[in-house]
């Protein structure tokens, strides 16, 4: 990791994966500290933008050794409005110069043009992430844009939260279930995407709380990166995101949000985000023999 | 309309879809002009992001007079980074200054605490939209925080582009498709935010170009307001929006983006903008029955 202030990704059109999981290895942790600063929550006094501004740059430093990428929640930021985008495109930025894999998670979901568009403001200007959540229900011309660039796109497959069931867990005539579907078409879109490392420039999010679904997922997706929510605060643990996993622990990054970034602790804010980054990549990290 | 620079929509809970139907039955059309800049096409000369926002107001002041609402492509202005979010917000005051219902198309798509700051982004702060499209596959969590605060959400439905039936047009064990189970989602969580027109808060967006589903859809929503975009460019006519409309002629709002703002012409680029509006509201509003 460190701060060597250069891009931690190469430009080529598939090697987004590749190097997602060599960062990954580099730290020996599959792990991901999610940045979704609120307001309340904020450490300090004067302006909400600044002290966001302040508390996510503090974020990285603390983080920015014990784990290989963050995701950033846009809809934090956008809630303030210009300011606070500008304050997330200056998060990104500070990200990628301490080493980080930034995916920003925006669950961006459009067709044609305006998907292009999106692709084009996550992943063009002075601040570019390098992944970008995305919702793949418009279909295939919803998922394309976004891979133009040599990026990484993490599509929405199926989400930890109880009412994900009535679309996501809905029965298909011809077997399986919609989420399903989903993973049959992101599957199908992402092979034309690997990398050397046989795993693709499209992934995929599957939530950490639904256990007998990500086995069911990874058999669909053998070459989607998982990007695995729900760690933590949300209520999912060692049993749901080892399915996430591909034998040898590969393929999937566990993130965590409110866990880290406002922990419990007897030392300063920073300290005690510095220690739970670090035990939660321990803990991961062991859990999925990279330790 | 006019520019009487007061709310086109008051701050009831349930009565968004009425102001909506009103503003709709004052203007004799059931349509919407859809605000989606694209450096390219944009008239003069200076930086793209002063061109867009002259090409912006330019549009409002051409359309205010023959529509009663437009919608504000998020992913054009999000393009141009915080210089862009910042003339989205300028031209969503302005819009709403010429008396104009607002629709943020932003196809935001999270659950929780996520999904309440998007739906803080696009509702509060200096220039609130009134509407907002949301992408329902996350499940009723990602759908009723948008509705929390009195405002007005179109959820996706059914996509009008080619690779839209892949998850949408999948066939459900129970019968029916995919976007029926949204459908089915959208009509009940609706339900509980009905207006004094029996419209609802919670409407969706039904492609022009899927005129089957288009009568299937209707049947399943009753209480939604349709947003249905393809008018012109994307090759929807009136066969694809008359199934969207309950009969009478109301319930749904067609949406024309470049076919309105990139119209051919022999006038001024305004002038010809303001042709086209006339002549959309005009073709529109007598095929539904209003002039």
């Amino acid at each position: 990791m460190g701060d060597q202030g250069t891009r931690a990704v190469p430009t080529g059109t598939e090697g987004i994966a590749d190097s997602l999981l060599d960062a990954v290895e580099r730290c020996g942790a599959p792990v991901c500290v999610g940045l979704d600063p609120v307001e309340d929550r904020l450490p300090g006094s004067g302006k909400p933008v600044e002290r966001m501004r302040a508390f996510s740059f503090g974020v990285l430093d603390a983080v920015a050794e014990h784990v290989p990428c963050v995701k950033i929640q846009s809809a934090c930021y956008e809630r303030h409005g210009v300011a606070g985008c500008g304050v997330m495109d200056e998060t990104i930025g500070a990200a990628r110069d301490r080493g980080l894999v930034v995916i920003l998670d925006g669950k961006r979901g459009d067709i044609g043009l305006s998907a292009t568009h999106y692709a084009a403001a996550a992943f063009t200007g002075d601040h570019p992430a390098d992944w970008l959540t995305i919702n793949p229900y418009p279909g295939e011309d919803g998922v394309l844009p976004f891979l133009a660039g040599g990026n990484g796109a993490f599509a929405i497959v199926r989400t930890s939260n109880p009412g994900g069931d009535e679309v996501q867990s809905a029965l298909l005539a011809d077997g399986g279930t919609v989420s399903h579907a989903v993973a049959r078409m992101v599957a199908r879109i992402g092979d034309a995407f690997l990398g050397a490392s046989g795993f693709s420039a499209l992934g995929a999010v599957v939530g950490a709380t639904c256990r007998s679904d990500a086995a069911e997922l990874r058999e669909i997706m053998p070459r989607q990166v998982f990007l695995v929510p729900g760690w933590g605060a949300q209520g999912g643990g060692a049993d749901g995101i080892l399915p996430c996993f591909l034998p040898g622990g590969t393929g999937a990054v566990v993130t965590a949000s409110r866990s880290v970034i406002y922990p419990d602790g007897t030392g300063s804010w920073q300290e005690n985000i510095q220690e739970a980054a670090r035990q939660f990549a321990d803990h991961v990290g062991t859990l999925t023999g990279h330790r």
